[in-house]
């Protein structure tokens, strides 16, 4: 059974060790745990739907509860304290497109909000009610066929609310991977991905969804909108670019045609330490310039390292790592850069090669594959901490941007100080720190992560978190970088769309809405809004 | 000076040897120059401007001749008989974005009509006057300064009129290259590539210019739209698709930023040849599939091979090599497959033994670097080859899409047949060969190149041009493939683009024009038409 109020499955918890508390409250100080409500009380509490009855629509109120909010903070300090805000009047489950056509038609005839649902792990508010008119959630969950596979040209079709592992399972059963990795991707799904920009741990390998992303299916309420699959074209302005990043604006998606790729023969992750940030950046920046084929370059900051590896409990580990990386010149400050390359063994070899050689040209050491194989056993299980967090009394949360090369390293430490200077007027403190994930020839994604206590009182936990988004969006804006590298706009992004896009920009975007979505029924308040 | 009715400079011929002419008669029979007009009598015969005086334009006729057509056959045949049809009234070349503000705003306040115009080397008329309303053509060849450049993260900006040769000497005096060369390179521009989404004959290390594309300014007649760089965003959709493919309905480009490179330590070419056609594809899409960093992978069809050598008057080699492949059983139908690989001195020699052996695997046989180092010297001549054939009284043109690995074998045919199928009725013959240049995991471009008689009577000519393409779009369409990998849309290729995009596709299209171009006065008669 998924949690109702928190991160993935209720029987699975991934845990700090005890020896990690007190580095908690060195951080941030000591918390306590804030108290959830029940789901039966939430349940108990929500208004009654307003719809008439529809033989597709469930109005059943755990359902509605259960599909009313997403994974952001403000989601959870919702869930946990019972102050769930709007909810929907029902949720629908269509089993085919005709079925999404059918919910779209009655939806305009009756005047009805939508908001397609896939595996509900949005952390921007995507799936939230925002509109007080009626409202039905449209859980895509059943629309998770394999619908088509070209093992030649490498090509597979889905439904689009088929989650991560379904579709894993249907590719790798013939030897076939779509290779995209988000940390949501136990729960997320297909259509998600596409409709947020998603990205995957192993994008230098296989690309942003964007990349993989080869046509679809889209119902919008004036019709479907079909966009054939093609390896390349010069044929006008490309329609996928009104399905990627719609969250829900335009239609919603029941088909994606993917690229794919054979398994790889081999798979190989390892750690090194850099002396300091500087340095590390420096080795992955050449390393993707010179094109080494790798398929993840993860850079920690020396406080995300020092921080990871004390949340995974390898005290022994850190010391005996310490006094061998010492001999070498590198202490206080390292940073820990984990690589993942990909392909034949050959392949491998040579990739992992490449590294060590450009690791060491910029003063980095290899620690060999275990804690690299450690960060691939956990790579899906981090977000469960939250869950463990939270009922320790702690807030995490992350934020992300990319930009490029030669503004990272001053927008990492503003990014950081924004979020430090947002707290003190409140006495609290916040753990922050960071790592650089996602690299391209021109720049690389930054991905910040925030721990604070939570307060007793739910208002002053969102209002810690407000200030420190606040403070940390309006230093990306302000840099001119992207208010998000793989988590799209939402409802927390939106008021900054209109920076990055300009007037033009989101007028264009109102345009595309208005057209596929004349009489705004789909997921309004979301991307575009009647504000930006 | 610039060919006024041809392709390139005046001063450079590039010919085919005597030995090859009998070649042509027996491919489509003997034929006789069709004698062409003077650029006298054309200026002659234009009609006078129906602009009043306006400072930046200049309604000189010579000038307004030179830029009343591009480089198709029907521009050709327009400009070698004389039938020129409709010439610009003015053409006016900006050195400013304000004056390119300027001269928008003043068309817009008398209702004149605006082309674009970069290198004037489209093919599918996109420069063509098609509006019978007052028209100018606003020459960006002034915009073509370098801007700025980012040596850290790969980056520099241009004025989008540059010409491929100088953007190439700006950078490569720095050490970077943009790796963009489309046969076209020498003439064509920075702002006339994107706007067609052209691509470059190193596409496999560089990708088509849509991923070179990092930002722009584009003018619009209600505005400028600043698009901003960022290696990746998942802000919603990507504007980039606004500009890539606007083929001047959209506003002016008027500067681009684009991702660049470091010039590679080493590039090597090399020929290798295949039993036959199938083997080659094969071999290709295994290398592809295999993510072999190549730059090029291009291999032509057996008549590919045989037109190639023979007009590259290579008998001798022909021979020999002939005699060599006998011997391991690759003799007629055998299909050439030209490679690049560019890297690191270690890298390229690790991706030509990767190819190699993928080679072998198929059926290939390696002969070295000859042949290969030919093609990377002529690579930019090639196009000079139609002046010198229109001259014997043949015309030669290509046409291209993209597809599937699944369907490209079946393609490739069907286009082939469709082609001598549709001149049969007249008597005549086409010599019609091909090849696979730009590949993908997913499927590959298909470029035909025909070589047929022109005749005494320019409509005749015409008219056996227009069955040829009618019939080979028809078969690309029918075949659900793009109507263009690499061209664009401009006039010949509009009436696919439904097919191509659907009736919402193209909706999306023209809902953007609108908005950006509310009274239509941006290239009308390109890309959406009042038909599609």
């Amino acid at each position: 059974m998924r949690r109702w109020n928190g991160w993935g499955e209720s029987a699975v918890t991934h845990q700090i060790p005890r020896s990690a508390y007190s580095r908690l409250a060195q951080w941030v100080g000591e918390s306590s745990p804030t108290g959830d409500v029940t789901l039966e009380s939430v349940i108990h509490h929500i208004p009654d739907s307003r719809l008439a009855h529809h033989p597709m629509i469930t109005d059943d109120r755990e359902t509605r509860v259960r599909h009313a909010r997403g994974q952001s903070v403000p989601d959870w300090v919702a869930l946990r304290s019972g102050r769930i805000g709007r909810v929907p009047d029902g949720v629908v489950f269509p089993t085919s497109e005709n079925q999404v056509s059918e919910i779209l038609r009655w939806a305009l005839d009756n005047q009805v909000v939508l908001i397609p649902y896939g595996g509900g792990t949005s952390v921007v508010g995507h799936i939230n009610v925002i509109s007080d008119q009626p409202t039905v959630t449209v859980n895509l969950s059943k629309l998770n066929q394999l619908l088509d596979i070209d093992e030649v040209s490498h090509l597979a079709s889905f439904g689009a609310g088929i989650s991560g592992p379904e579709l894993e399972i249907h590719l790798q059963t013939r030897g076939f991977t779509l290779g995209h990795l988000p940390q949501s991707f136990e729960l997320s799904t297909l259509g998600g991905w596409i409709a947020t920009r998603s990205t995957g741990q192993q994008s230098c390998r296989y690309g942003k969804i964007e990349r993989l992303f080869a046509g679809c299916n889209m119902i919008s309420p004036i019709g479907p909108l079909t966009i054939k699959h093609s390896p390349a074209s010069a044929a006008g302005p490309d329609l996928r670019e009104l399905v990627l990043g719609s969250e829900g604006r335009m239609g919603i998606i029941t088909k994606a045609t993917m690229r794919i790729s054979r398994i790889p023969q081999s798979e190989s992750y390892r750690a090194y330490f850099f002396p300091d940030f500087a340095s590390g950046v420096s080795a992955v920046k050449e390393m993707v310039q010179e094109r080494i084929p790798a398929s993840m370059l993860r850079l920690s900051s020396s406080d995300e390292t020092m921080t990871t590896l004390a949340l995974a409990g390898m005290d022994l580990l850190v010391a005996l790592l310490g006094k061998a990386l010492n001999l070498f010149g590198i202490s206080e400050g390292k940073c820990m850069l984990i690589t993942g390359v990909a392909g034949t063994d050959k392949q491998t070899r040579q990739s992992n090669s490449s590294i060590w050689r450009l690791a060491r040209k910029h003063g980095g050491m290899i620690t060999g594959k275990y804690i690299g194989d450690q960060w691939y056993k956990t790579r899906f299980t981090t977000p469960y901490l939250r869950n463990h967090l939270w009922e320790l009394g702690y807030v995490i949360d992350t934020l992300e941007t990319a930009t490029s090369w030669r503004k990272l390293t001053q927008l990492i430490p503003a990014i950081e100080t924004a979020i430090h200077d947002s707290v003190r007027p409140t006495g609290e403190r916040v753990h922050v720190f960071t790592h650089v994930s996602h690299v391209y020839q021109d720049g690389a994604s930054i991905y910040t992560s925030i721990l604070f206590r939570a307060k007793p009182d739910p208002d002053e936990t969102l209002n810690l978190w407000r200030r420190i988004k606040t403070a940390a969006s309006e230093s990306i804006s302000a840099s001119n970088a992207t208010i998000s590298h793989q988590h799209g706009i939402g409802v927390d992004h939106a008021p900054y769309l209109l920076a990055e896009k300009g007037e033009l920009g989101v007028s264009a975007i109102h345009a595309a809405a208005k057209l596929f979505d004349p009489r705004g029924i789909m997921n309004p308040g979301k991307l575009v809004t009647t504000e930006n």
